[in-house]
C-alpha cells in the first residue's frame, strides 16, 4: 500500500496540477517552494513547510520538481536542504529536467546517509499535468520504485517507463525526448516558411502532415501553436527551453557524440532569449525561423 | 465517370503496384518504361508502348513517375516525349518528386500544346502503396483533378491533398513532407546515440517516443529501421532522397529562406553516397550519425 504521508517541493506550472491530484487522492501532503505564496491555493489542505529540511523530517518519501541543477542541488544539499531532514529509508523523487552528472552527483550524497533518490522526469506540459495525460521516466532502486508507482499513477501519470537501475538513465532519456521536440519544432517552423514563401497554404501543409506521417501530439500540438504564435502564457518556457538544449549538448559532449541539430536550435534558441522571450514558450524562437520577428 | 484507357509512365518500385492496381480496378493500360523488362510482369495484361509519344498518342491520360527532374524532362519533352503524342485537352499527371522549377517548365510546355500538367506527387513508400496506403499531394487544373481523382482512388490513395491551381505548389508541399522525414530521421538518429552512449537502452527509449509525443508513421516506422540498420533493400534509395534534399535546399535557396537542417542532412547524405551507399535505404545515412560505420 503507497504510504499516504508524502513531501512535494516545487510549485512551478508543472507542480500545481500534480500537487492537486494528489490532494485529491488522498494524500496528507507537505509542501515547500522557494516563493511560499506560490503554495497558498494549498494552505488549507496540506502542511506548508518552512524548509525542505523540515518537509524531510516529516514524511519517508519526497518529490521535487525545480527548475534547474542548481534549484536541485540547493533544496537537496543545501544549508536546509532535504537530505538533511530525511532520515535513513528516505526516498527522494527527482522530477526535474536535470544532468545526469548532477543526478550522478545526488546519488551518492543519497547513499552516503542511507537514502535513495530516484530521478523520475517528467514528460508533458502543465495541460497533460491537468488531464492526467503525462508520461514519466524512471529509474533507479528496484524496491522504491515499485513503493512509488502507484503514487505516480494518483499524480496522473498515464504511461511510466523504466530505465533500470542507474538513476542517471532516466535524465538522460528524458533530454532524448527533449532534443526530438525542439528538432521536430525546428523542422516544421523550417518546412513551414519554406512552403509559405512558396505561395502555400501552411494550414493546408499542417493538415496534410499532421492526418498522415506526423499523426502524433508533437508535431500536432507544436504545429498548431507555432502556426498561431501562440506564445503567451508559456507552458514551457524558452529560458527552461535552452536549459534543456544546452543538457543535451553537455551529454553529448560527456560522451564525443556529435548533435548538430542540437547545436543549430541552441543557436536560435539563445537569439531568442537575447531579444527577451526567456520567459515565452520555447517554441517561441520559430518566429525567427520563420522570419516573422 | 473516370476514362478507362490511361497511360502510366514508370515502372519502378513505387509505380509497379499502382500498375497493378490499376489493372485490378479493370483500367484498359497503355505502359511505357525506359527499361522495357520491368514491364514483364504487365505483358499479358496491358499494351507496352515503343516510346512515350506512342503511348500518348492512345489516351487521353497520362500518368508518369519517373526518377527525377532530367528523367521527367526527358519523357515529356523529348524526341519521343509524350507531349508530341498527347491530343490538345490531354492531361498529364506527373507523380514524380521533382523540382517547382521543373513543373513550371513543363507547365507552359503542356499548356502551349493545349494539353494539361497536374503534378500529383506521392507520399508513401513501396510497401504502403501495396497496401493502398499511400497519400497524394494534387495541384492544377480544377477540372482535370476532378477527372483524376477516381483514378488516384483506384492506385490506393487513401487521402488526397488538394494545393489548388497551381502544379508547382504540390511539388513543394512534397519537399517540405520529405523534409519534415529526413529531420526526423536525422533527429531519431542523433537522440539514440545520445542515450546508447550513455548506456541506456535504445530498445526502450523507442518505445517510449513511439507510444507518447511521437506515436505516428514517421517515427514508428523509421524508428524502427534505424534501430534494425535495415537498410536493404531500399524501400527508397538514398540517391534519390539526397536528389530530394537538394531539391528542397534549391527551393529555399529560390525564396532565400534558411533551411539549416537540410544543410546538415544534405552533408550526410552526401557521405553515405561517397560510401557507396546510394541504393541502400535513405535512412542508411543514419548509420554515420550513429557512428556505426
Amino acid at each position: 500500500m503507497a504510504d499516504k504521508r508524502i513531501g512535494f517541493i516545487g510549485a512551478g506550472n508543472l507542480a500545481q496540477p500534480l500537487i492537486t491530484h494528489l490532494l485529491e487522492a488522498g494524500y496528507e501532503l507537505f509542501l515547500y517552494n522557494r516563493t511560499s505564496s506560490r503554495l497558498s491555493p494549498f494552505a488549507d489542505k496540506a502542511q506548508i513547510c518552512a524548509s525542505p529540511a523540515e518537509l524531510g523530517k516529516q514524511v519517508n518519501i519526497v518529490f521535487s520538481l525545480v527548475a534547474d541543477d542548481a534549484a536541485l542541488q540547493n533544496i537537496t544539499e543545501g544549508l536546509q536542504g532535504v537530505l538533511s531532514g530525511l532520515q535513513p529509508g528516505g526516498i527522494h523523487v527527482s522530477m526535474s529536467t536535470v544532468s545526469p552528472a548532477c543526478i550522478a552527483r545526488l546519488h551518492q550524497a543519497h547513499q552516503q546517509k542511507g537514502c535513495i533518490l530516484l530521478s523520475a522526469p517528467i514528460m508533458g506540459r502543465p495541460e497533460a499535468a491537468r488531464n492526467r495525460a503525462i508520461h514519466i521516466c524512471v529509474a533507479g532502486d528496484e524496491t522504491a520504485k515499485q513503493q512509488v508507482e502507484p503514487i505516480f499513477r494518483d499524480m496522473g501519470a498515464r504511461q511510466i517507463f523504466d530505465y533500470g537501475a542507474d538513476p542517471t538513465h532516466a535524465s538522460v532519456a528524458k533530454l532524448g525526448i527533449n532534443f526530438l521536440l525542439a528538432s521536430a519544432i525546428e523542422a516544421m517552423a523550417e518546412a513551414f516558411r519554406l512552403v509559405e514563401s512558396n505561395g502555400i497554404s501552411t494550414e493546408t501543409f499542417y493538415r496534410m502532415i499532421t492526418s498522415t506521417l506526423f499523426s502524433c501530439p508533437a508535431y500536432q500540438g507544436y504545429g498548431r501553436l507555432i502556426l498561431d504564435q501562440g506564445y503567451e502564457p508559456a507552458q514551457f518556457s524558452l529560458r527552461l527551453g535552452l536549459k534543456d538544449i544546452r543538457l543535451v549538448q553537455e551529454a553529448a559532449a560527456s560522451q564525443q557524440v556529435p548533435v548538430p541539430l542540437a547545436e543549430i536550435i541552441a543557436q536560435h534558441l539563445k537569439q531568442a532569449l537575447e531579444k527577451g522571450w526567456g520567459e515565452k514558450d520555447w517554441s517561441a524562437f520559430t518566429a525567427l525561423v520563420m522570419g516573422k520577428a
